[in-house]
């Protein structure tokens, strides 16, 4: 357990609790069954089945062992090999994974106990489980304020859904980056939530804008109160990519602080922070031996737990990127007032989290122990960082991939752009040589975290654009369609606008698209990207 | 696949909707994406980790076969071994389990792909389940019409809220017994959507009391529309115990086409229905070889959907008494339209079951198959019938149980009731041997399904309640606290109580309590039974 103490406590937040969350209650039992606990007590009160009828006698597992992936994220020259380079795995598979068993009651020391995995339980998870997360969420995240707690929770979709009810009135409205998850919305909408969208740039929402936004806050020409929730993807934002440093998240907290904002920090990709992009190289592996988990979470750009000093932070974690999205199981860990009313929402939706996924998870974590689970994290890093790569490299060889000049202004302000126009090809023209006469398709930011890389078509070249006779949002569609019948299938970008006007102001235009290297082959994001290539050409010919 | 027809659709029933399952979107994607089923197709749009990099290489379980429990309720005669009859099994345990693999990538027919399971999915659980789940509710339930669907759910409180959610909207009421489930009511309380109590009997909600609630209905007295929806736990009733016969069920369903009411049907204990209680003996093995699966399900009172002609029942069905409660799954058998709307509410909450739990379960079933699945469901229900049993044994140990006369009126009209007074010890004076003289202190009905005996103590006949000093729930409470003092645990009535005000007309005078006898065992029976007769003879003294 993390022993850092910082003598604060969360403040009362009480006054954002929504209606219905106050309406919850506690559970009328509660207060009588303090005798369960009692030794020898004969229990014929609860409505359990006996454990000897759950017919799994044993579970268990082969298991990764932490250290399967390297730390480096160079791409290997062998493409074939390149995909599954767990270091020292190859043929001797057998070797690298190790037995996980689960038997009906504990056996061994340290063993996770399967009949109480599979019977009812708490909404709060199994023990050691609660245990292992508060730990790591202590040492890994450090809270500033000393009563924040974790509780499991069945992913962050469900987890933000939770977050939507206990927070939020209908008619009212949560902040959130203008492109963003569009489950986050879809989970709100219905109970007639909002999102209000702040305008971002390469390093996230923008602090000022955010200020100006609240500040100027005109309740009867927005029809809703000003805002007290604050949805976010701080790293590796979905669909964005962008990494938020932590001197902007210093200064969105205390625009929180001073308008009295909840912020949910929904970081699934928190573990999937890159180094730089450069054409050169990739980040070297860790050399140092053993092991050092505090190098790698030093790399990370902390969480804003790290400076929730009024435990108006509540942060959602995820397995799902870290182990598998099917385990569906997450944690939240947040000041005890919404912990409490989290629980609560709890026991009456899915109770506690699926046993099977629960103790294999626990076991794996037990196994594996603190530093493993770190080194496991570091080599997934790794790996998407290596696939970050692959797909710029393979953009690269698609189109002529040039550094734009820098721009004073806009999303983009400030940081390095690279633009992909036409490729130049040996049996090239010598008119279509020309540089400035090149068509620049489109252009990106590399992603410094997460899964996905955002880019921005120039549609305002286009043509059809030129001539009046489109507009960007029809030819993003348009373009969409082609690609698909092309056989390549990348996400639109108007899928992920917070803002149903479509008034991102900065970017008229610009076609968005969001491109996922967290999937595809190296041979697949090089196929994809020529058929992208020889599908813009054709249609920005007409 | 079940082959039977009926020519019958469901209804159109989206007239039942609530304003918030409304108002719920279809995913705007779903258009775009119908591309990603193209053979060939580079899918670089969702946001899928890779299945490389979940560190799961294979799970796999030690599983009990079918007929691991005798389908006998018979007592067994050493208590000691009672409790594991697992006929065969005893020493060689070892061989009635069977191991169940699944790899990463499935290496054999019929294998559960772990890769697939682990990603993410769609909120109608993986094709395997989906499939196993749909010819189940076919062969068993045999709904009334075509186009009934079935849909994969995380546990039947979550899906009883989403129930909630997709049918009700605030300020409106739901029909449920006067006893009934009390996380069904905490589901929907904060949502500001009540209870409405219907009277029962010993075969459940009372058909004419049910025709007269809503012939009457009083809109502006009640503060509340008629209600639209029912909810109800028809077999095994939770707590009483009731299992409400076939011709009920029909009086029931043809009422609630009357009133356009949608049935939710709470269904954990399906698989629990006992034969009647007799101090004699229990019911003998099946000795048909090999075993019939269809012998056992002609014995069990058929499902609301066997009469269900017009798609208005929503059944639930869960795995937690049939093969663990940490299982947190189970599944819808309900028309399209409600199947849609409740497949979108989990897209935006809890997205897929576990994939852990699913494919465990799925692995377990296939390999178990279809009779087999049904033979270890009988097993189940044999042991549950004998811990009836075992329990009423205990009883008559511990007080005098003796049958009373059959009621003309009231809850237990019709029916058999046993009565348990003061024990007569050898040791007993003259005067405290006389029948009539005796202290009655409680009656009850032997429960015909599911885990639990529901009984009422007598406590018009308390000496404080002769005096008027104490009415029946103080009594009840109090009790409580001195069978937990002496140390036994049971469930007080009034936490079951649909109805806030306490209203059970013919109830008067009664104290009630739920006994479990799903977990104890014998030894635990008996020595409750025992501390319950010392309390009780104390309590009634003074």
């Amino acid at each position: 357990m993390s022993t850092y103490k910082t003598e604060r406590k969360a403040l009362d937040h009480s006054h954002h609790l929504s209606e219905l969350a106050i309406r919850r209650g506690v559970s009328p039992l509660k207060g009588l069954f303090k005798y369960a606990a009692k030794p020898g007590m004969l229990v014929l009160a609860g409505g359990l089945p006996h454990e000897d009828y759950f017919p799994f006698d044993s579970i268990s597992a082969q298991a990764l062992v932490p250290d399967s992936y390297s730390t480096s994220s160079a791409i290997e020259s062998n493409t074939e090999s390149w995909f599954w380079k767990m270091l020292g795995l190859g043929s001797s598979k057998e070797t690298r994974t190790k037995s996980l068993t689960i038997p009906r009651y504990p056996t061994e020391f340290g063993q996770v106990n399967l009949a109480t995995s599979l019977q009812y339980g708490s909404a709060t998870g199994i023990v050691q489980l609660q245990k292992i997360m508060k730990e790591f969420s202590g040492n890994v995240f450090q809270p500033s304020y000393d009563d924040w707690t974790t509780m499991i929770h069945t992913g962050n979709t469900d987890a933000w859904t939770r977050c939507v009810l206990t927070l939020l009135n209908p008619g009212e409205g949560f902040l959130t980056e203008e492109w963003t998850y569009p489950s986050a919305i879809a989970s709100a909408a219905p109970y007639q939530i909002k999102p209000v969208s702040v305008p971002i740039d390469a390093f996230g929402m923008r602090a000022e804008a955010l200020r100006q936004l609240l500040a100027g806050w005109d309740e009867s020409a927005r029809g809703m109160k000003r805002p007290r929730v604050m949805y976010t993807v701080p790293v590796g934002q979905n669909p964005s990519g962008v990494n938020v440093p932590f001197s902007r998240k210093k200064e969105i907290y205390d625009i929180c602080v001073e308008y009295d904002i909840i912020i949910v920090e929904d970081d699934p990709y928190y573990f999937q922070q890159f180094a730089a992009y450069s054409p050169e190289g990739a980040s070297e592996p860790t050399s140092s031996s053993p092991y050092s988990a505090k190098k790698y979470l030093a790399s990370l750009v902390p969480s804003y737990l790290k400076i929730d000093h009024q435990g108006r932070v509540i942060r959602l974690d995820t397995f799902s990127k870290t182990i598998a999205p099917g385990s569906r199981l997450g944690w939240f860990t947040c000041a005890p007032l919404f912990a409490e009313r989290l629980e609560r929402q709890g026991e009456t939706t899915t109770q506690a989290p699926c046993g099977f996924g629960q103790s294999l998870i626990t076991q794996l974590l037990t196994n594996w122990q603190y530093e493993g689970y770190i080194r496991w994290l570091h080599g997934i890093n790794a790996q998407y960082e290596m696939r970050r790569n692959q797909l710029i490299k393979s953009l690269a060889d698609a189109f002529e991939v040039t550094p734009a000049p820098r721009l004073a202004t806009g999303m983009w302000s400030g940081c390095d752009v690279l633009v992909a126009s036409e490729k130049i090809l040996p049996s090239s023209t010598i008119d279509e040589k020309r540089v400035f006469g090149r068509k620049q398709y489109f252009s990106f930011v590399p992603p410094a975290a997460g899964m996905f890389l955002w880019i921005k078509v120039h549609f305002a070249e286009h043509p059809a654009v030129l001539r009046g006779d489109e507009d960007e949002l029809t030819l993003e569609m348009k373009l969409f369609v082609a690609l698909a019948e092309g056989g390549v299938l990348i996400a639109p970008g108007w899928y992920f606008s917070a803002d149903s006007t479509e008034n991102h102001d900065e970017e008229r235009g610009q076609g968005h698209y969001r491109i996922a290297f967290s999937h595809a082959s190296p041979e697949e994001m090089k196929k994809a990207c020529d058929v992208f290539a020889s599908v813009l050409h054709q249609f920005f010919s007409h």
